[in-house]
Order: C-alpha cells, then sequence, then structure tokens
C-alpha cells in the first residue's frame, strides 16, 4: 500500500480540513480515507487524512518541506507516514504467552503491518515460539539490582535494531519512568482488567473478591504512572459466580488477546492519536 | 444546531473530498464533521459534510445553486439539510406498543431531532399513549379489502401534513409496492430478527424452533421485497435453551426498542446514505 | 405462578441435594427448576430449588416447620417463598426519570412479578407519571437538616404499606446507615457506572475524563459503605472519542434501565443470593 | 478430576431429581454440579449431574448395573461419563488454519480436556503445525471420484486409533451421509456465518452483499444437511459499511476461533445434550 498519512493537532479554528485536503488536492493526490475530530471542551482539532502516492507530484523527502507552510498557518503538531514503511517492532513478553503467541500468528497471516524484529523476556519460556517464528530472542533476566542495567542494554539493544514500537504483551516489570520517557506514545501495554478499575497485580483476584459480573482488558501506551497512559482499546466479558479466578484467568486471556492486538494494530496503521491523557482512535 | 449537511454520491475519483471543503471553507463555513468512504467494488464516493452556518457567507435557499457547479463537475447525486430543520415524523404501530412507548419517551427528553405530528394504527391500543403525548392519533383499521382505499386515506394525510419520514415501529400490516414506492428510503421498519434469516411472520418462534443461540433485532428501509430493504442496524443478545418463546419475545422487545431508535436517529441526523441494498451510516 | 421457592445457604457438605430434593418429592412436588452452587474457597454451598404447589401434601404454612428437621441437619441459612405472593415494591427517585418510566413500563406489561405501591421522590417531577400508572407518589424532598426525620417518615410509611422491596432508580440521595440496616439486601440501586471504577459522583464526568472506551452500569444491594454493595447485574457498551458526556449519559441510559430490571426482577423471582460482598445470581 | 457424569433425558414427571440425586448420595458421591431443564413444549426432561467418584461405594464398571433400575423407571436415555477419562479426538482442516493454531494452543496450555490424536487434512498446510505439536498427521486429498474410498480409510483410521470427536475445524469438504452417521452428535464443525443465514460457500461475501451490520459464526453437530445439525454455540461481532470482504474474513476468524473452541470444550466436558435439531447446553 503506497499511501501516506498524516495525523495532525492543533488548535481549532476555521479552515484546517479545506486546506489539508487542499493541499494533497494539488499535488495530484488522491484522498482515500479522510477522518477528522473536534475536542471542543480542550478546543483542538484532531485529523488522520490518507491518499495515494502513485500520481502525487511530490517525492516522499520533500512533502514535509511543502507542508510547512500549511502547518505553521495552523500551528500544527503534525506526523507523516507512509503506510509501505513499516515499523520495527519489539515484543516484551513474561511467562505467559497467550498474546505472543496470538501476536506471532497473526503476524506471520499478515494482519500486522509491521516488522516484528526481536522478542526480549526476563524468561526463557517465550524462546520456542521466538525460534519457530524466526525472531530473535534476547533473555534478559531482572532483578530489582539489574533492572538500570538491563533496560540500559534493551535501550541500546532497541536503539541498535532501529526498533520504533514496544509491546509488552504481559511483561511482568514495571519499567523504570527514565526508561518510558524514552519511547513515549510509543510502549503499548496490556492490562487484564477494566482500567480504572483494579490497578497492580493480581487484577483477576481482584474482581473475584469484588464479585463483579463482568470483566475487561485495557491496552493503553506506558506513562509513569503505572496503568495509567492514554487508554487505546479496552473490551468486556460478562462472567458470573460460577468463575473461579482461573476461569477469570482464561477467559480474560481471549479478551487480552484481542484488546492488545486491536491496540497494536491501529497504532500500526496510524490511526492513533495521544492528546493529554486520552487517545483519538480513527478505526 | 444552526448546521448544514450535504450527503453526496458520486462516482469515485480524485479531488472530491478538497472541492467540497473548499467551497464551503471560501464561504466562511466551519467544518464540523466530515466523513467520507468508497466502495472500492462498486466505484462510489460517500460523503457527508456538516458545517456551521453561522458566518457562512451564502444563505440557505442560495446554497444549491452555488454548488452546483460543484456537483455538476463530479456527476454528484447529493441533498442538502439544516440539522434546525426538523423532519416530520409518523409512526405506524399496531398492538405491541414497546417501540412506540421508548420513542415518544426519548422524544420527550429531547433525543430524537423530529417533530412527532402523527401516529397512526390499525387498533386502538395506542391511542392513550398519543393522548398523553399530545399527539394526533389516526384509528385506520384494515382489511384485506380496505387496505388500498385505507393506504390511499393515509398518504393524503401524510401529504396533508407534510410527513417526511415514516416509521414502522412494530405495524403488522404490509404495505403495498404503490405505497412503499412513494416513500423510498423514508419508511424505516424494525425487524424483530436478524435479517437474513427468520424473514416474514413470527420469527421469535422461527429461531426458538432452529435452536439458535443469539437473537437478533433489524431496522431498514422498506422496499418492496419484504424485508429485504437496506440494513441501517442490527443488533443481537444471547439467549439460551432455557428461554421459552415467550422469552424471547421479551428479550427482543428490547433490542427493538434500540435498533429502531439508533436507526431513527441517525436517519434523522442525516447520517445514513442507502444505495444499492445496502448503507452507509457515517455514525 | 404456584410455585414454591427454597433459597438456601449452608457449610458445604455431602447429601445436601438429595435431601432437599427428597424433602420436596416425598411430599408429592414437582422440581421445576433445581440449581446449586459452591463456593470451593469460602466452602460454601448455595442452592435454589423451585417445585408446583399444586399436588404438594403440605400447606404453605406448614412448610416452615416440616422443613426444619432438614434445614438444622446441615445448618442451613434459608428463606421460603411463594412466587404467587407478590411483594410489594416501592420506588425511590429524583429527577432522571428514565429508569422509573422504564419500569413502570415492564411493570404494566407484566414483566415485573411485584407490585409497585409507592413512588417516592425528594422532587415533583416523577408525580405525573405515578398519576398516570396510579401508583401513590410520595413527595419528600430532603435538606441536610431534614434527612434524619424524612427517613424517619419514610419508613414508618414503608412500614406502614408493607413495602419489601426498595429500588432506587437513580435516587440522589444517600441514604444513612440507621436507614440501610432496616432494609438489609432488599435497597436496589443502579450506579451509573462499571463499579469499582467511578465510585461517586458524576461518574460520566470521571470516564469522560479518564477516556476509557467503554462505560457500565451497575446494580447492587446498598450497604452502608457507598456504591461498595454486593453486585446483582452489570452491562456495558462501547463508546468512542466522539462522545460528549452528554452522549455517555445518554448511552448510559440505556444500559441503567436494563441493568435495574435485571437486577429487580431476578431478585423479584428469588434467583438472587447475597454472601459477604458478593451475590450468586441463579438466573 | 476424578468426576463422573450423568446425562440423562426422558419424558418429564415428578421425582426425576430426587431419584438421582438420592441414587449418587446413598453411595456417598458427593454432588458437585447438578443441573436441570424441562421443555415443556416436548414434555422432555434434561438432566446433567456430576459428583466425586472419591469415596463413592461402586466401582465405575458397576454403576450403569445399578443405574439400571433408576434409568428404567423413568425411561431413561443416558450416558455416563468419567472426566479423568479423557476423549480421543482428531481435528479435520483443510487450508486456513487459525481454528486448529488456536485449539492446539489451547490444548498444549490445558484448556480442552481432551487427547488430540490426529490431524486430517486434504491439503499439505496443516503440517507443519501437527509436526510441532507432536500430532499424527495425516494427509488425505480428497477429489469427487476418490471421496467415498477416502472416507473409508479416515473412518478404518479413526477406529484403528479410538477417536471419540471429530472436529471440523474449516474442513471445506461436505462429508457423505454415510460417513456422517457413524460419529451422530460426535462432528463438530465450525460455520463462518449466524446461521441458518447464509447457509453453504462463501457466507462472507454472501454478508458482504447483503449488508448486514453485524456477522458471526456457528459451531454445531454435523447432519446429513448441510450447516443444518443442532447448535451448539454461536457468537457475533459488529461490523460496518467499511469493512471490506477481507475484513469481515479476518474479523470473523476471532469469532471462529472461540466459537468453535467453547462448542468443543462444552462437548468435551459433557455438558451438550442433543435433541430434535436442538441442544442443552448446561454451561
Amino acid at each position: 500500500m503506497n499511501h501516506a498519512v498524516l495525523l495532525i493537532s492543533c488548535p481549532d479554528q476555521k479552515g484546517i480540513t479545506a486546506s489539508v485536503t487542499d493541499f494533497v488536492f494539488r499535488r495530484g493526490g488522491n484522498i482515500v480515507h479522510a477522518d477528522q475530530h473536534t475536542d471542543a471542551d480542550a478546543g483542538i482539532f484532531f485529523m488522520r487524512m490518507e491518499w495515494e502516492m502513485a500520481g502525487f507530484a511530490v517525492p516522499r523527502e520533500k512533502i514535509t518541506e511543502e507542508f510547512c507552510a500549511v502547518s505553521q498557518a495552523f500551528n500544527m503538531t503534525w506526523s507523516l507516514y507512509f503506510l509501505d514503511e513499516k515499523p520495527k517492532v519489539a515484543i516484551f513478553v513474561s511467562r505467559q504467552l497467550h498474546c505472543l503467541h496470538d501476536l506471532l500468528f497473526r503476524y506471520k497471516s499478515g494482519q500486522l503491518p509491521c516488522s516484528i524484529d526481536l522478542i526480549v523476556s526476563n524468561h526463557r519460556d517465550a524462546e520456542p515460539l521466538a525460534l519457530q517464528a524466526g525472531i530473535e530472542f534476547c533473555y534478559m533476566p531482572v532483578t530489582p539490582q539489574t533492572k538500570q542495567e538491563q533496560e540500559a542494554h534493551q535501550h541500546a539493544l532497541l536503539k541498535a535494531k532501529g526498533i520504533e514500537v514496544l509491546v509488552l504483551a504481559r511483561y511482568h516489570q514495571i519499567l523504570t519512568p527514565e526508561f518510558v520517557r524514552q519511547y513515549e506514545n510509543r510502549i503499548i501495554n496490556i492490562h487484564h482488567s477494566f482500567l480504572p478499575a483494579f490497578v497492580g497485580g493480581n487484577p483477576y483476584a481482584q474482581a473475584y473478591r469484588k464479585g463483579v459480573k463482568i470483566i475487561g482488558a485495557t491496552s493503553h501506551y506506558v506513562i509513569e504512572e503505572l496503568d495509567g497512559g492514554p487508554i487505546i482499546e479496552q473490551d468486556t466479558v460478562r462472567i458470573d459466580h460460577r468463575h473461579s479466578i482461573q476461569d477469570l484467568v482464561e477467559a480474560g486471556q481471549d479478551l487480552e488477546r484481542m484488546v492488545l492486538y486491536r491496540a497494536l494494530r491501529w497504532h500500526l496503521e496510524r490511526k492513533v492519536l495521544s492528546y493529554g491523557n486520552k487517545t483519538v482512535v480513527f478505526d
């Protein structure tokens, strides 16, 4: 898909849509998707515009320069992507492999527009899966004493491999604020509860004790505050009094797989805009 | 809401979005929603554009004339609406009143941007509800012998009152093709099954006998083919072997109310475009 | 429905099911529903048994006496109900009437096996609905100063009318612990969030600010802790970034109506057992 | 889990529950689940009773004999299972591997109480997955000319290996009536539509053309009538006008995996009773 995507946010005012679509049209681009949203309370305008590069008069490397006139006029924060340039992804995982397993199958089936180049784990359980999939596996055990050092190694490795997106597919380590800050809106976590309910450890046990009739899963960007980042996607499933904690775990795993997959896919398709502590998802 | 809405469909080609947004922008309109879709198989482009009339340089009655240049260039089929001009609606109902009851409560609560001016029924059951709501009630019993004559009366009445939209809120009469043709894409029906399963009478009994584990409801525009028109909205609910037919009826009524309400609301908000036997819903 | 229902909880051990079913069978009762559950962690056994009184050898008023031998042998906590003895219900409501409106329509349609004998409100908004339904309306405004006094009046009134179940259908007053204690497991509240997320006031605004992708509603028994009682039923609905707070309110109202209705109906059908801070719902 | 399960159906009459529970209790069995249902229209009573064999006075091989007195008194059709005797399963698959992949992961995770001993396919695509899982793979290409012969081979193979349950995990061959008859209520198929809508080939394309707003998947026992057998489980997912047929296929695959898994698991847990063209699922 030789398509370009512009993700834009700026103070709301007249003429943004017209100016942006006009910019593309005058250069011969065919707009295939255009979606916009205004947060009236915050006074912010959001836009996602996707057009075909075939027939577009400006080569990729010149678009930024040409778009400057438009972006400056509206004081835009913006990003430009090309959908045939697939982002490099690293998956972090601990011992529970259902999300990793699901992502790898979808990846092999062509459902994830990215290149999964690395699997990092503090355990060895995921190694056979990585091997089968032909993806580099990096075993990096972490203790409180070695965490800072290991994160430095991880960061160096991610940088060396040009990794853009980190997926925490049930990675049971809390990243340090220093690490998190280097990947703003680029670390996607799956939390096994319907946030903001049941933050922290053992959410299924918390849900069981509370006696809820529905459980959930939440995928969000990671920020310094634990389980507090902008939510990308959530889903829920009905349970009842017959469900043991283990039943909740199993039912929840199916949610986790779906929710993490959808969040990652939308991120890779450049459909997610983060602002404040919220997201706009142009699905 | 002093907003204008353009609903457009035309053969897909470059420049449509840019031309339409430019048309609005150059006349001082602030676009608050713009959504588009391309049916790649059919080669048809669809668009919904909503903008604020406050500050727009062209008065309502002149917009059509001015837009002609754009619409002709792209061979558009298009409609122009103003959201503060609320369409007049008639509700047709027989003896089951749950949908009518629900619509009237929502109407009184301000959730339906229309003016419900008439309730028509082949039975007297709905009369007290109409009375309470202060809406004209027209009792028009129908037999096979009188159907054609009654439809003529109905049509005259609808015309006299300037009714734009007909809602069949469990109206158990099949309209004649002649009648239907006069209200293309303006009669909204609720069918109490997940169409295309269980067309025709007693769909809950059909579902019960088939042993399905989920039942549904479908709201669609009425065409000559029974239960065959373009689907606007559907929803489903889980059942199990314990449900009697009466349980299905009750569970289904909650679906019917929701599905019909959503379909009607989207229609009134000018979010629905019908083409072939399908709809685009810009929700 | 001339049916009897036994709701039982007791320490788990062998022979409970056999003893209870045998008790009914030997007296000529036809068991139409029998459901059981064991909370393995807590070591508690729960049972709901429903049988036809037609042909049962023991008259209603003697069953308790005869069942004593069984109940004592297993150290049971138990209740006996007859489904043709419909409990008297009072609905408490403030200014938002969607739940009341929905319950009254279902009541008139025969979906609620109870007798709604009283509507209490701290505002006059609900009075016309009560009048239409032919139900006594009691206007009882509440201020911090008069709360205790009004609750005393309410309690006297409820007692005088023989009210068994209180439904808080969006009643925006926090009941005092003294009042709550007199109606243990008999006050059913609807809270407009997916508890335990968003306890307290303005949960839709809280949800909006948090940026959740799903909202919920929760019906629970009222205990002294605010929004903390045993959950009977919950449901959720998907939202997105386009939803304003008012949109959340409207979407949530549809949830609230369904969730409160289901919780009340199950309670009235004697399908709910409360223990600790949880419920068993034999639906 | 050293548990016994009785699945019973018989003409409805008094005393069945009491007699069956009494049978277990008198022999020292602890009943852990007891569920029943009466189809009032058909006059049939269904029951599932599960008890602990630890402490049960009768050895496995004698239970049938002892239960005869009860079963004959009520003219029961019944089956006795022991949950630690895991049924042998064969999975039939063609080229689409998502269901197989999902089942194998769940199987390895301990979520499927069975022994998957064979994977049969008319293509070689599934061979690597079978190899990884350490399960025998049998490549049996089928043409109209060889179908009967191949089915004979398949039947011989299944018999030789003692296979009890056949799972058609997107097996794109229609089995002959002769073959089907030998495995009544033991062949579980996944159909990629919400049956009875879209029977037969290419249901996603059918759904796309019809313009439905929701798609589904259905798992059912196979009978001679194509896609017509008793439904065990269904589920649905919302789509909209933006979904291409390929999007429907992908969304549907997630449904198919879940629905087939649940149907198979419930069957293996002996929770499904089939009668006429319907099922009772004691979940």
